[in-house]
């Protein structure tokens, strides 16, 4: 089958059984009731604490075959996952499939368990190092899946995604199951991913660090969904983390990138008092929000509230009254661990009012300008985010396809070449955010407007960027380092890519 | 059938299809899942406000038979139920379930439409003034079906009630349709009821009387939740919603009162630092407000948390540190309102967190200490606060059973005398909380102490009041006033009464 973004989805895929070929970004219309929650019950004054990992496993009923599911707000200072990897396997049990909402580095330390049977599946985000490549040397027992933040939150409220325990790192629980994140030495702000999981998942384990005997001053996640609550000596590596305010790039062509990112917001028409922005943490995208900023103060504009995945200069713009609030599903460095815990304008939000496209309206709907990145873009603004050159998993899907479907006004940020290889390409290797989603792509070296958007070709007359078509831009890279090989791959596929309504956009190949 | 409580519950009653007879607080051990809500989507910048209740009507697809929901917030200031209901009646629809948090005086409006056959099914916590006489006199297609706050939220969180459309009186909403009860001229505080009708209802709609463009700075329902906005005038009448602080009684019965229930607390074993408690907005409990500060300062006790039903008494006692956090169900006055607007420590809460039997734990399952009031009791420390002494529906169920059941020390306070009437019988005429769930009762001549609590009776040794067993007490006021006759009733059912758990506690039968 190709689907509408062009690609051959085969009918049968190991381990999917029901699968719907990608056909436009708000092609379902979804019907039905959402998944239930398994009804729960506590006597009063019942003891949720338990004292170890190993209590917590046996009193959920962990079996062989089930799913578990952690959140990533520890980024690579995590030690959760790795040590509840370690004690479900010291119990011998196996063929586990891990769905958290996204791995990082630091969980390469479960790969020899991986190896061993424990876990079998994967259905995540996206992945890196040697996991990454782990799951592209297809030796899983079916192909990862890899879902966008708010399509896991869709999966998980229809049922698609079906979460047997959900372990949480807490950096702050009460001793009736109440959770924060904004207070104890483990502070990683927003709880965004975990509150879906722990809404749905029939078994809610808090594991935390920081312990209190009576009930939270403010709370993310209710004991009315926990179970039951471990005390540890340690659940995250408070460096690892959230750092300091990361540095804005001095690399003089995300500097450029950055500029022609902001002029193309100036001049596209969303640029008015009240507008909306989600920025990355990348590189450009930091310079950008130092750019956008100066022109928002020139022009004397305010944002009504910035989404995010959220850095230091979006606080600053917070606290200077530049946007008026922050919606906060992941806090990416210390000062915005620190603002939220402290400015009521900061708000935290769950994954599903982030970006789920099942529900009432998630607040990207409402957004008018994201800047994205990029692994790799084609002639079809198609975007990959996924797989790097030689086709090995080295990225997540996050919320890119999300926003993009959903913001008035897409920018994907990408460096023309990548050390000698273009990256606007025929075709990408694979698609995360389908070409029709996207609307201006931005290199250092020109800016093309995806042809849907005359209104934005218009608008950016004036602005002085060099605008061209994405066939000029990609001749400029060919011409620059030649044109690239397409990588060879086998047939076997070790990758499902999910696009955000549960359709399947993509499928990764095993690279040869 | 005899139930748990000895009341005769019959098997068939009409409308009814599953009579489970109330077996103990705790003997319903819930298997299954929750309810599923519908399924929403909704595209980037589609348009939620229409123009009028009537449009919103149409836009839901309300039809004759299905159920509608509103929540009491607003107390006797509410205009949105009756202007609902009369804009449903204009349209023809017919034979409605009506399935509030809570009816107020103010509903007497609604009576036409009940006779004229709109309304045919009332769901709800009680009835005063009118609507109650109505109910009694059994004029509703099926028995008015009694819930407790806690109970309401299971049953709508369990399918049992299911709303098809709730409508929501939105003092503050934007237009995306994030709603929160803090701002505005109809600010009421906590919007704790009607959070459990926005995550659950079929169609949602807002309706307020403060709509912003820019999306809210604090959210006490999301925008995934609601399908339809619409603008009105006015939305509730601001002295009816919230007054200024309640007067302190002066009342020397009820200031007597307030001094046993509170001595009975400090001797009670559980006046200890961190200790946990609720008071209700009657005459008595908002003395004993009063009285406990004076002791906890005293002794140097600290609460861990107040819960309510909140009142000024209480929200003193938060910003004077008496207190560490509040959480909040609903705002009774002024100073309440504005301080869960102003104090991060004052917490909302849902219905659900508040006192849902089935989740996992309520807040009230950590509640050490409630006062709760009576219409009548009897020897077997049942309690009954939904009928009067003719055997009329004039009261409500609100959260008695709940409290009384999860918390440590369940007090009821009442007079031992009403007029010329006893207030202590053999048998009250109406169960909503179960004896075995009452620990001490409080009356102006005597405490009495559930026999099954005798480390309390040990406890009150020393502690001056004048503690005799219920069954001195009751002669007291039969010494006094007489036995009374009791109510003459017909074998038609008008009333069902649920307890928090589904199962049935008592029938009301209409009075002769």
């Amino acid at each position: 089958m190709i689907n509408a973004a062009g690609r051959d989805i085969p009918q049968q895929i190991t381990g999917y059984n029901n699968i719907v070929p990608y056909a436009g970004p708000f092609a379902i219309t979804p019907v039905g009731r959402l998944w239930g929650p398994k009804i729960r019950s506590v006597k009063p004054r019942s003891e949720k604490i338990l004292k170890s990992i190993d209590q917590a496993i046996e009193a959920a009923g962990l079996k062989s075959g089930m799913t578990i599911s952690f959140h990533h707000h520890f980024r690579n200072g995590d030690y959760i996952l790795n040590l509840v990897v370690e004690a479900i396997a010291q119990k011998g049990i196996k063929g586990l499939t891990l769905a958290p909402s996204s791995l990082n580095d630091v969980n390469d330390a479960i790969i020899p368990y991986i190896e061993a049977g424990v876990i079998t599946n994967i259905e995540t985000s996206g992945g890196r190092g040697k996991l990454g490549k782990l799951m592209t040397a297809g030796k899983l027992a079916r192909p990862v899946l890899i879902r966008s933040h708010g399509g896991r939150a869709r999966a998980i409220e229809s049922g698609e995604l079906h979460i047997d325990v959900a372990f949480l790192g807490a950096p702050c629980c009460d001793k009736f199951g109440n959770i924060n994140g904004t207070e104890g030495k483990s502070a990683c702000g927003s709880m965004g991913y975990a509150m879906v999981d722990a809404a749905y998942a029939d078994t809610v384990i808090a594991l935390t660090d920081n312990l209190v005997d009576r009930p939270l001053q403010r709370i993310s996640i209710p004991q009315t969904q926990v179970d039951y609550i471990v005390e540890l000596e340690s659940i995250g590596n408070p460096q690892g983390i959230a750092s300091g305010a990361l540095r804005i790039s001095r690399d003089p062509r995300e500097l450029l990138i950055a500029d022609y990112a902001t002029t193309v917001i100036e001049y596209s028409g969303y640029f008015k008092d009240g507008y909306s922005l989600q920025l990355g943490s990348g590189g450009a995208s930091l310079a950008a929000a130092r750019f956008i900023k100066e022109k928002m103060i020139a022009q004397g504009i305010t944002a009504s509230f910035g989404l995010g995945g959220v850095t230091a200069p979006f606080v600053d713009m917070l606290n200077e009254g530049l946007i008026q609030t922050i919606f906060d599903v992941q806090d990416f460095d210390l000062p915005s661990v620190e603002s939220i815990k402290n400015n009521p304008r900061h708000q935290e939000m769950s994954a599903s009012f982030y970006a789920n496209p099942h529900n009432g309206g998630p607040i990207v709907n409402q957004l008018d300008v994201v800047i994205l990145s990029a692994t790799e873009v084609d002639v079809n603004f198609n975007v990959n985010v996924i797989t790097d050159s030689n086709g090995v998993i080295m990225g997540a899907s996050g919320g890119h396809s999300d926003t993009a479907a959903e913001a008035n006004l897409a920018i994907v940020v990408a460096p023309l070449l990548r050390g000698r290889l273009p990256m606007v390409l025929d075709r990408v290797n694979t698609i995360v955010t389908p070409g029709e989603t996207v609307d201006v792509i931005v290199t250092e070296r020109g800016v093309a407007v995806n042809p849907r958007r005359t209104d934005l070709m218009n608008n950016l007359k004036e602005s002085g960027v060099p605008v061209m078509s994405i066939h000029d831009l990609q001749q400029i890279a060919y011409n620059l380092a030649g044109k690239p090989e397409p990588i060879p791959v086998s047939d076997q596929i070790v990758g499902v890519v999910e696009y955000r309504d549960g359709s399947i956009i993509d499928v990764i190949r095993r690279p040869l």
